[in-house]
């Protein structure tokens, strides 16, 4: 591996400088992403044809001196798989044509198998790294199994998903049942992106922080530890580490670290700082500027890289992301801006 | 007053039953609020006309056994009487003619006089006061200095609110003198409320949660103390308790607390018996079931209420709510089951 700072930061180890990579870097800010996007016809078959995936996932690789590459793909991908039927529409989002109605549609699936039923995804992912030729570690990821859920029974979008959170509250043993063909399917899909070539795992709970404390616990942080506990046992997987992001789940940051994650992603309403003291040695941190950020000035995206690498301080185990995905309408020079803040502040 | 446990909950003295209002009590899930919604025209000119605020306001009264009305309002009288031009389309929500784009558009913004710019809010406080013949206390409402600035920088809701953000990072002055002139305007706003007869006044920090842990500190919370602050120094207000709700951030609890506030809202994503050991004696609380439980059955719903009644144990000073506003699609049935729910099982 030409660059591994990535895959050293996440095993806490000494590194020259710290790491960085961008959630969402292969995306519509990026005008040769827009260009592949409107050839691929739709973002679902840009998703699924492995050459035009590997496209995307190289062009910020190629722009900036990323420190990682990560597969172009949804997290959505899983219950299509299951026969949900996908389709994503720019400016609207995802929406399933067969979302989740009766008991008996939730216990009618069953755990897609990767090589075959997700197959783009694998060749995708064996593709990129063939392309990458060594030079960055290449990330895949899946979504958690409570967002995936909430997708599922709710149809697409939405503020509080208040149709899965219903389910939960008026039949949970349905609901524990949903979670956890979608944990098996998860646990399977990252173990074979694993065989596949991916270097590290990362594993998206975007929905995790709109459910109170007991709920979180029950629904979604009893399956993350599922997920992750089941690759330890997988000999593809047992030595990728994982990464695991709640969004808006800070208070949780603790138990999340529990769960025998190799780093733990942060959104940007927690100090840096503060989160490597609550979690102490257990783990890496990824985060975590608010991505607004680029949308201020080059000299306050340095200030506030600044201000992040001082707040988590010189211990090892920080790659720096933002908090969110990065925003279309950002500027790509502003993201260089900040990708070469952080490799030259870092390494003072 | 018929029925003081909302007042003497938020003094944190002993009440028969928990007392319990629910934010946007007053709202589109009732269906005698639909129909003078529709004969008003539109959502400002409801806001605008005192009589049709009075009507809507009370109608929640007149339906369920609620321990508080609200005044009926908007967040954004205040941009607006300061000639931003406000407009709120439904499903899309609110947008402004003339949001601030330029540091001249701020610098040129003074305080409204809420007699005369804003007298529409003072004949309706005024009006509702006779209707309720005191039968139960009314709240007068503001939003924060950093909600209203978002929104007058944005002109119309946002995700992130980047550009509000990007004008704090890059012109942290200008910033400085928006919120100053906005945190003076809603604390005369607030107390010329209390002089027309509110009697408890909130402030709702929609957006603070958005905003990382010093940014928070700098342009939310100490606009929020400053108002306290000055609500103290007047003498309409000076004993009028205020409720401090700052949605997402509950990180910063301990430093709500000691704005100096009656009580504290709180979003469902805290647990009610962790709040109260964080904040100790010093404020009462209000909250904070997720609004999606009105979307599950009337036995799910007791069973929260039970939950949320035990987590704060039996202590003083618990108003019951939402931990945010009522959604529209709730059947109102569903509320009357959470109302008699909190009343009965606290009265044990």
């Amino acid at each position: 591996m030409t660059n591994d700072r990535f895959l050293r930061a996440l095993k806490r180890e000494p590194v020259d400088c710290t790491p960085v990579w961008i959630m969402r870097q292969a995306g519509r800010y990026l005008p040769e992403y827009r260009a592949t996007r409107a050839r691929a016809g739709s973002f679902v078959n840009l998703c699924k044809t492995p050459e035009l995936a590997c496209e995307v996932t190289l062009q910020p690789i190629t722009r900036y001196p990323l420190d990682a590459a990560i597969l172009f793909s949804d997290i959505l991908t899983i219950p299509d798989a299951m026969g949900l039927g996908l389709s994503v529409e720019e400016g609207i989002g995802p929406r399933f044509a067969r979302p989740l109605r009766t008991r008996a549609d939730i216990e009618s699936l069953s755990v897609p198998d990767p090589e075959t039923d997700l197959r783009y995804v694998m060749e995708a992912v064996r593709l990129i790294r063939r392309e990458l030729h060594e030079r960055v570690p290449l990330i895949g990821f899946a979504g958690s199994p409570w967002t995936l859920a909430c997708y599922m029974i709710e149809g697409q979008g939405s503020d509080n998903f208040a149709r899965a959170k219903a389910l939960a509250w008026d039949d949970a043993a349905t609901m524990h049942r949903l979670l956890d063909v979608v944990a098996r399917s998860v646990a399977g899909y990252l173990a074979a992106q694993a065989a596949a070539g991916a270097q590290a795992l990362m594993i998206f709970d975007t929905w995790g922080g709109l459910l109170a404390p007991e709920m979180f616990d029950e629904f979604s942080l009893r399956y993350l530890a599922q997920i992750v506990q089941s690759l330890k046992l997988d000999n593809a997987a047992k030595d990728v580490p994982v990464i695991v992001f709640s969004k808006g789940a800070n208070s949780h940051l603790e138990q999340l670290a529990d769960t025998g994650c190799a780093a733990l992603g942060l959104d940007w309403t927690i100090g840096l700082g503060n989160a490597r003291m609550r979690v102490g040695d257990s783990v890496a941190l990824q985060g975590n500027l608010d991505p607004a950020v680029l949308k201020a000035s080059p000299a306050a995206i340095r200030h506030e890289v600044e201000r992040a690498l001082h707040s988590f301080g010189p211990h090892p185990g920080h790659v720096f992301n933002l908090g969110h995905g990065i925003t279309p309408d950002v500027d790509p020079e502003r993201l260089a801006v900040l990708i070469d803040a952080v490799h030259e502040l870092s390494a003072k």
